[in-house]
């Protein structure tokens, strides 16, 4: 593709892409091969399958994996696709199960992926090549995380730098409260450059506004007086201040991205709340309520948002070049009982209005973009983030070459 | 696109056009480019934005026009597209704005279209060159007509010539009283055909034939003697008889095509309505109803039906390569009041019962077409408008080689 | 296509298609040039049109034929595209006409397919040479047969060799009771395969292994001892015993492929029903119920399931490359009456129960052959037909190179 060279070559340094990173199916199949099927991508939490035998599926585009966990504890990832002639062998989205039997013929392969029953088929076939094919998987602190690629790049630095602020946050002992999932009109790098700016904020999210300082800019009295607030609070909520940058341009080599940070909501808001109050029990290693809101990033793609009683994840994923989707999660202390300790529908405010509005912004964003007439513009200095992901991506395109 | 060239010379003269005309992706992005990217387009009456700040959209395609009335009552059409990350800025089909501010992150443009607002953006940035891009736009006697190429074809001729006989009609003074979508099945070609030719009137509309002359060739005694009748009522109603013709194989030279004429109505018809009645107030400069009904060309796609008390626009638009709308729009006298002065179901009746028939009749055209064994077929004597539009098109098509 | 050269030669004996094969646009059009507009499709039967004029649709992708009955009592085919500017002429799906006027122009032919009426069409247009283009077509024993190839393979030996197995169940006096068509989200050559095999039987279809033999794989006892009983009591029943093999590697050279073999229902099912009791009357020369089933292959993808009182035809056809359509017929004795000689709902309970099982295992089959994971697997000793359609499917495509 000398065009797509070509194409990176032209794009001016903090103006937006060029039309056709947007629009063209080829540099489309290209980032699924380049960056979904090479990333470390957040695929649930081990509380989703406590017991032997627990599994859910994790399906990206052609791709559906069996997350389950095995008879000496251990989480495996298999590919739902029986070695037989193909069919999936698990047709529900979670579930509990003895043997995973292909529904097909009838093939059986035990809870370590192995063949063990495949009836008529020949003495001549080598049934031990003929397992599950495995998926690359780790968990950290709980959160699940899979790699399509055999050969995937390292996570170990993440594992190891994040699992104190993950600890903090007692990631290990959380719960899956709801699950949503919103189908976004747009390219996915249109919906990971919304997501990593907060110039929108203001205009587009009045609830989100109301609380986050982080709808100012980081160089405002008003941002940092907040911040100053809820950086002093910390320790006596049994929390410690971190910042750790290793994503886009700071992203070690070898090493999966990942990075995280913490910023102020204001005044009388103690978490992501319509009204300011706490939303569930207090969650990890805190205390007492913090005016704040930590940001993890997981790889290109994944997110989380920590409070003080809840954490929020977000995983964006192609559908086509000009659709996609958001998965949100948001998650409490395990031993927490809804009705009782939190209410569903006030957990998930904030982020399910924010969510819908980031749809039709999106989705209204590739409509422009779209046009014959759309040409590049300039990054705000509010956009930081984003020209990062931005020269990150051009980065990763420009190794295909 | 050496096979283009080849199948344009393979036509044969007065038969229809080969199948890949109507099948074939890439011709059909050609045909975008060059004819509907540079043909002027009517994109609406300027009564549908009277007061200062009044727009709507104009869509086609992957494009939206904003056309909208400034402060110095001109009107004028922009893209809907942010000049920062290329968002629309208008959401709405319609609407009145004091400033065009983008809801993505709230940049701002004046009526004019210079940028007057964009927070946090480096000084560094020059804004003068950040308005919206403009669309080229013309209004004549009322009618607003679009072009998106930025160095479009005269309509300097027709504008002159068509403004007698539009001010015959008081085109200025109208206001749309119904406006309808159609989608067709089929390939925009064999819409404009089926609007070019009333071959098919006699047997596939009914409504139409009990009261347009044109149901008959125009070298018959019915015809003519229909023709005469019309023709000398006109003096008495106040009207004047005009023979313009400026379109396909008349087309003037770096001119835009026009074309005007006039056919007769049956007997007891004075305009286009189910029983003959009148349908609305007489319009424009006429005096007394006259049974005919006078056909504008404007452009290769855009077309005016004009009777003694209203006027139907028709304009065909491509959706797909096998999907088309074609929009419909009923105008009457601005003064003209709903239920006392015309009755909106009879009014469109007609064109909306005949525009219903023709969804059918051009989507089944489109099935056989997309038959293997489809071959070209002979026009027949009563098909020499759509023979010409064919012999335009290909010409029009040999250019871009 | 080198590329599709390396893919055929690439393929292991006995293992299922390497995943292009159910994924490639550009294979999935050589499939439809190759075979299904070179074989021999099953149209339906002709006691849909007993009387003159009557006609019916047959219905393929783009494609649309007309199956009319003449004034001499023959039965025709002709494509569905009127020759004047390629419309479809018939637009219901059965009916019956004096001519075929078509509804665009009302250019009209005769039931020969010659055009008797075109207005204002020149006289130096040849009429004669704009007749329908006609459709290849043969009737064996009642049941109607097409090829859209104007020089097809020879249909000679199948109507030779099948005449005497249809006679017994007296097709040509058959009438279709019931028609269902079910959509299939695959790829047609894994809805063919899947009709080829039996080894799904068992896990897949409890409503069919409850009754049909041919569960167990043939060389088993429980398969032996059945299929002795049953042709034991042929000729108490009035039946000869066949068995006829001219389909895939088996296939005679310049004829259309075909087949005939029968096998045991369990004890006390006499016919294919829920019960095991009889559906309807005796068909054909049949004297007493047989616990049988003939299976009939008409070609490639065209298949008959023959009871002592009913017969049950399949056709599988393509819709995309990834989306196809199966069309079920249920047929029994032409006199049987609905509601007095058998039940519609007894009837079609387990070929309609089956076929819906089957539509949602077959795409969950091509949901894993999508998967980059997805390898190609080996075949079970119980998939012998469907081995066979793969090696005559990879020979067929490999004469395209």
């Amino acid at each position: 593709m000398e065009k797509l060279e070509q194409l990176i070559n032209n794009q001016v340094k903090d103006w937006s892409l060029d039309q056709k990173f947007y629009k063209d199916k080829e540099i489309f199949d290209l980032e699924i091969e380049k960056i979904y099927m090479n990333s470390w991508l957040l695929a649930g939490h081990q509380s989703q399958i406590p017991n032997t035998g627990d599994y859910f599926l994790f399906n990206l585009l052609s791709e559906s994996v069996i997350i389950i966990r095995g008879k000496d504890g251990g989480i495996r990832a298999f590919m739902n696709v029986c070695r037989h002639r193909g069919s999936h062998v698990c047709l529900e989205i979670k579930g509990n199960v003895k043997r995973l039997t292909c529904p097909y013929h009838a093939w059986t392969y035990n809870l370590e992926g192995a063949l063990v029953a495949a009836k008529y088929l020949s003495n001549n076939i080598d049934k031990d090549n003929l397992g599950l094919h495995s998926c690359s998987i780790d968990v950290i602190e709980g959160l699940i995380m899979i790699n399509f690629s055999d050969n995937p790049i390292s996570i170990a630095m993440m594992k190891q730098e994040l699992s104190e602020p993950m600890q903090m946050f007692g990631m290990k002992d959380l719960k899956i409260a709801a699950h949503r999932n919103y189908s976004i009109e747009a390219n996915w790098k249109l919906t990971v450059e919304n997501y990593n700016e907060c110039y929108h904020c203001a205009p587009a999210h009045p609830e989100y506004a109301k609380s986050h300082s982080l709808k100012y800019d980081e160089s405002s009295k008003e941002y940092q007086s907040a911040q100053k607030l809820m950086i002093d609070a910390l320790a006596k909520c049994g929390m410690k201040n971190y910042e750790i940058s290793a994503d886009y341009e700071d992203q070690i080599e070898s090493q999966e991205q990942y990075a995280y940070g913490r910023y102020a909501l204001f005044g009388k808001y103690i978490t992501g709340s319509e009204d300011g109050k706490a939303l569930a029990p207090l969650i990890g290693e805190i205390t007492e309520y913090n005016p704040g809101a930590s940001d993890f990033t997981l790889g290109p793609v994944s997110f989380l948002l920590a409070y003080s009683d809840h954490v929020v994840a977000y995983v964006f994923t192609p559908v086509t070049h000009q659709t996609s989707q958001c998965d949100v999660y948001w998650m409490v202390d395990k031993d927490a009982k809804e009705g009782k300790d939190y209410d569903l529908e006030r957990l998930i405010w904030l982020w399910d209005v924010t969510t819908k509005a980031d749809e039709r912004i999106i989705a209204n964003n590739q409509k422009g973009v779209n046009s014959r007439k759309y040409t590049s513009g300039p990054f705000s200095e509010k956009e930081s983030t984003e020209k990062n992901f931005i020269s990150w991506y051009l980065n990763h395109l420009r190794e295909t070459l």
